[in-house]
């Protein structure tokens, strides 16, 4: 069981990626685990917390420290690469918020 | 098949609710239907995305044209109620982020 992603108190930025896949895998699965992998390596990264339903709706909420490090991610040439893939077979449609947080709240059981 | 929730431009209020569920049902699937009926009446409500995966981690990202509605949502009598019932029976853990949107971009297959 996988717990929400443990984060340093505010302020840092997340980045909500909302994606709708297509039935196509052709590379879908080892990108997506190669690119988790590689994120977590970025300098600023600091949590990320991913999900996807049934239905093939999927929602990954990735963690930095600041917007320099988003930008980076974003052109990394093995991500700027996947991206390209992902609009050409993965992806039937994706959304993403970059954001701000400046709170945040957390619960565990004891 | 859902597609990734349609927004007006930024700037607005992203919530992140990342949580891992208990094996208890109790009343949640009732509670959480109502939830997002109630969510979407609230002023200031934009859009929501909600997923769940098979392994009992969800994340639903509400998104609100400003703070003063998050707030008022929060503070909702009924919600109240199903933020305690929650800590009590139906999360083992849960994370919320709020953050401010001030860049989104969007993808549709043609």
């Amino acid at each position: 069981m996988t717990r929400p992603a443990t984060l340093p108190d505010p302020p840092y930025y997340s980045v909500v990626f909302a994606s709708l896949r297509t039935p196509v895998d052709d590379g879908y699965s080892d990108t997506s685990e190669l690119m988790f992998e590689l994120v977590q390596q970025q300098p600023g990264f600091l949590a990320a917390d991913s999900v996807r339903g049934a239905d093939g709706l999927g929602i990954t909420v990735a963690y930095f420290r600041d917007e320099e490090s988003i930008r980076a991610w974003k052109a990394h040439a093995e991500h700027a690469l996947a991206q390209k893939l992902g609009r050409e077979r993965w992806y039937e449609s994706y959304a993403l918020h970059i954001g701000k947080v400046e709170r945040a709240y957390r619960f565990d059981r004891e």
